[in-house]
């Protein structure tokens, strides 16, 4: 009898859907899994590809799944949306799509909706993208919307973040444009027949130019694509190549993987040191008075936490 | 001499800021003046404001300032937004805000631009609000830009949600309103004498009749405005009222104030006990040493993090 790691690493697509969804469902046994898997990671290159919704960035990642699987390539995509729990688009969106690939193996798709508070979604993000690197996955796309901070953290797991943007929405899209800059090693220019392509593409220039140079040395390439006839979509998967040759030539691609280890470990750390404190306080049934102390202002959070954590680190320390 | 608290609760501006600069800043100082704050918060009527950028988000609220101004009541702004430290823009943005209300001693405003990772973002937001609300601000505003889970988390510390729409952005649109249509307890169409307002408000009904009934049984309330012209924004902040009223008349506010408590506890949790970690394998010098165990994968992140919490916490247990 075969464990679900072994099974995972062998191929087997069932056995790794079941262990995504005990990962989107924080059951300890995946953490057990995930360790074994561990060794088996780091192979797959992670594209990160970030827009707006309605910037056609579904359709542009179909399409360069397209691209790399005429060149042999297997694919993982994780399609974050923390915003649609309510109409629980974000499962339609993956049967739709699913269908899609339906007769081809060499694509994976999860989409993670599920969002607690306290980062879980990162950390979720990762843990999937972990299974997929250990499946042995030779790329993995990782889509996320819009832009805040967890879309942020999710897009620094990228080697390569592809930012998605559409012409015609006027200098509204400034605001989004400069918050984006910064991550955006490569810009796509999606429904690029539309009028204001030009505008966009001097604005987006202009942005770039004004922001101080970045440390790694890469200048932030632009693409315009048609994703929905295909067009302009090989030329982008080429630049996603030149970005990842360029990362390995200088000791850029070091200090990332360096950085993103870094923020990972901190990330698990994070949520399992969080379970650890929520589940002691749930088992000692003490919520129902912490929130009274708190809201009849017996004590303060933050006199709170300080001494709730330094009873578990204080025996430690002594 | 008295100290920073007591300055603050006096009503000293320059000592509030200087507390926000410590909160930025991480000091752990700020942390000993928040407690001493703590007892003094829970008066602020809160109220979060969200919407893309280009919605007219600030103009809104400068005008809904006009208003509480009116009325007497002492506001404070909290201008969120996670994705401008490239451009520098919400400092800019403070800057120029500041002026427009910089003979009125009865409104503050802060920005948050900062970032780091592991949602410091929700606990700097919630300290300055602390700071707010101990100061005896009446009324305290949070806007945010866009959707992300943080900005999520950020909404819900409000009493009062409202999110800002604007006409003419299409069915692309459509995927915003359904991620945000949980969070709004009010929905604003701004631009609303732009072309396409009526079919935004049909398109939002139907997404809001779509919904499942809420569970406070509040009925979502839809208005237009012309922020710009200030037309619509009376009857918007009667609708917070009215939201407010509500919240009060049902036991909806104490299941509100209770969640926020927990929340707002979990996230002081979370970024004491984080600091602490990192602070210990700093000052240890490990992190040259984990980042390579993990990259040459001698262990794992899932191993090395549990490892991590029990020799700290293992002791306390036994």
């Amino acid at each position: 009898m075969k464990t679900l790691a072994e099974r995972i690493l062998g191929g087997d697509i069932l056995a790794a859907a079941r262990l995504m969804r005990d990962i989107d469902d924080r059951m300890p046994e995946a953490t057990e899994v995930l360790k074994q898997l561990y060794p088996r990671t780091g192979r797959a290159y992670i594209i990160g590809v970030t827009g707006a919704p309605g910037s056609g960035k579904s359709t542009l990642v179909d399409r360069m799944v397209e691209v790399f699987r005429k060149e042999g390539k297997s694919i993982g995509i994780i399609a974050v949306d923390p915003t649609s729990p309510f109409t629980g688009g974000a499962i339609l969106g993956d049967r739709v799509r699913m269908q899609r690939h339906a007769t081809d193996e060499g694509v994976f798709i999860r989409s993670l909706a599920t969002r607690g508070c306290l980062g879980g979604l990162t950390r979720s993000t990762q843990d999937i993208a972990n299974v997929m690197d250990a499946m042995g996955k030779d790329i993995i796309i990782v889509e996320t919307v819009g832009v805040g901070q967890d879309e942020v953290d999710i897009v620094n797991l990228a080697h390569t973040s592809v930012v998605v943007l559409v012409p015609g929405m006027g200098d509204e899209i400034q605001a989004i444009k400069a918050g984006i800059i910064e991550i955006g090693d490569i810009f796509v220019i999606n429904k690029s027949d539309r009028e204001g392509a030009d505008k966009t593409e001097r604005e987006l220039l202009m942005v770039l130019e004004m922001g101080k140079k970045r440390e790694d040395g890469w200048d932030p390439a632009i693409f315009r694509t048609e994703a929905i006839l295909g067009k302009g979509v090989v030329e982008l998967v080429f630049g996603v190549y030149r970005h990842k040759q360029a990362l390995m030539q200088t000791r850029a691609m070091e200090q990332k993987l360096k950085e993103r280890t870094k923020v990972a470990f901190l990330q698990i750390l994070q949520s399992e040191v969080m379970s650890r404190f929520i589940q002691k306080i749930e088992e000692e049934g003490h919520w129902e008075k912490i929130v009274c102390d708190l809201m009849e202002k017996r004590t303060d959070p933050y006199s709170l936490a300080q001494h709730m954590i330094g009873s578990e680190f204080g025996k430690a320390d002594a």
